[in-house]
């Protein structure tokens, strides 16, 4: 029981922790992240953070994205969260083992790990085709943590760059989304030995998942690590599932302009994030 | 005449000078003016830097992109060159009057000037169109040299960033190219009042010269502003155009890995770059 909790409604809680959930990314991609949690656990309230100042983060030095990491983290610490998500591919194959070494007390949850858990339950015939961008094909996390968790498994990657300017665009759906889905997945499906699940690997690209979804062959599993994210860490909270009613909400924080932020981050979000919500920070 | 020449060449030169031009950008894009550049003045050198650890500059703040402009302009002036050029809208917008002002003895040219002026020499209707990145667009630096070269000219901005990821992925021409040529600039000449000149504001841009070419109307020019800048360039060392001959090529530095700057800045400049010939280097 937490003391002095001033929350009107009735609950019982044993472990009630009001503390945020703190997530961050290099933009506003892993806002479909936060968006699957706000779902996922509507009780939780959330801090995200958008190092927007120094985005991308896939083209930087695995050592850079760490150190970069490790002061988002700081910010959202320093508000106090009791937990890290890490909303951010790049981020999650760079810097976790720093993270956790930093906050040892602290739960922290990248985007990988569970993306990967979920394509190898779904898939039948051990074949996964993973959709990143080229950055995160090349570092190929996605491909290692598939073949720990089942080393038959057959990875396919496929870099669709391409996506990301179209989901910052408004461009998920519609002609040029098609044709351009095509074009990198199209061929996938023509011979038997297809993959049955494609993971989405980058967190900009569940904003195309409706055109994927049309174009893949009937029996073709799409997983998304947003999703699958948001799934693990209210396993991790499933305690708190009865938690405070009517409470919830995210606060959001971005590293440069909060104009474009919350213009294209209301994209990703699925619902209106106001210019005067983002604050700008420094980290 | 330069004592100890060694060039076996004949020519008759009063102000021979073999120094490389510089040119820089946040990335590969600029070349497109190396390109334009090394078939201007042929018998030049050029060192070309890309910054690509910091890309992209068009989100960072103009104070962040000047510094960075200086840092660059730094390492090519200690390469010995003797000219700058900004290859690159958003540095060009941020940068021209402190790198003038930090090197009164060098000319430094950027992209903006001299692709305004081109399009406002063009323009019979005084209608322009500008298609330039989101962030180029925002910061309005073609609309403002435009209208200072011309304040009755007309000028639609329109921002076209997905121009961007089909260039740097080889999709400059094709199916995908045009569709999404269509969709920014379909509807813009509809109307009898459209304009006849289509300046292309991003370094990018001159990899979908050909499907935009194939798009507009007939009467309707499309100006380069790597071409533009490249002249500009050219005039202004134009007494050297009888030159040392059998000299000229570029030499290429980067800030991050040479192996995508080669891959993708071969598209750029329109021939192969090894990845032996990239030097990384901090500036």
């Amino acid at each position: 029981m937490v003391a002095g909790c001033g929350c009107s409604a009735t609950h019982v809680s044993h472990s009630a922790d009001h503390r945020p959930i703190g997530v961050f990314d290099s933009g506003v991609g892993g806002l479909t992240v936060l968006a699957a949690l706000e779902q996922a656990l509507p009780a939780t309230s959330f801090i995200y953070l958008g190092d927007t100042a120094r985005l991308p983060y896939g083209t930087k030095s695995p050592a850079s994205v760490e150190r970069y990491a490790l002061q988002c983290a700081a910010a959202l610490v320093n508000r106090g969260v009791q937990a890290l998500v890490v909303a951010c591919n790049t981020a999650s194959a760079a810097s976790l083992p720093a993270l956790r070494q930093a906050y040892p007390d602290l739960p922290v949850i990248g985007v990988i790990h569970p993306g990967a858990q979920a394509a190898v339950a779904h898939t039948r015939n051990r074949k996964i085709a993973v959709l990143a961008t080229e950055g995160t094909v090349r570092a190929g996390a996605y491909q290692r943590a598939i073949e720990r968790m089942d080393a038959r498994v057959q990875v396919t990657s496929i870099g669709c760059s391409v996506f990301v300017a179209l989901a910052e665009e408004g461009w998920g759906e519609g002609a040029v989304a098609e044709l351009v889905a095509k074009r990198y997945i199209g061929a996938l499906f023509d011979s038997p030995d297809a993959p049955d699940t494609l993971l989405l690997g980058c967190t900009h690209f569940p904003l195309l998942r409706k055109t994927l979804t049309a174009l893949v062959p009937n029996g073709v599993a799409i997983v998304d690590s947003a999703e699958t994210t948001a799934r693990a860490v209210a396993s991790l909270f499933a305690d708190r599932s009865w938690d405070v009613q009517g409470r919830g909400g995210s606060t959001f924080l971005a590293t440069d302009g909060p104009e474009r932020f919350a213009r294209v981050g209301s994209l990703f979000l699925g619902r209106l994030i106001e210019v005067s919500a983002v604050e700008r920070v420094d980290v």
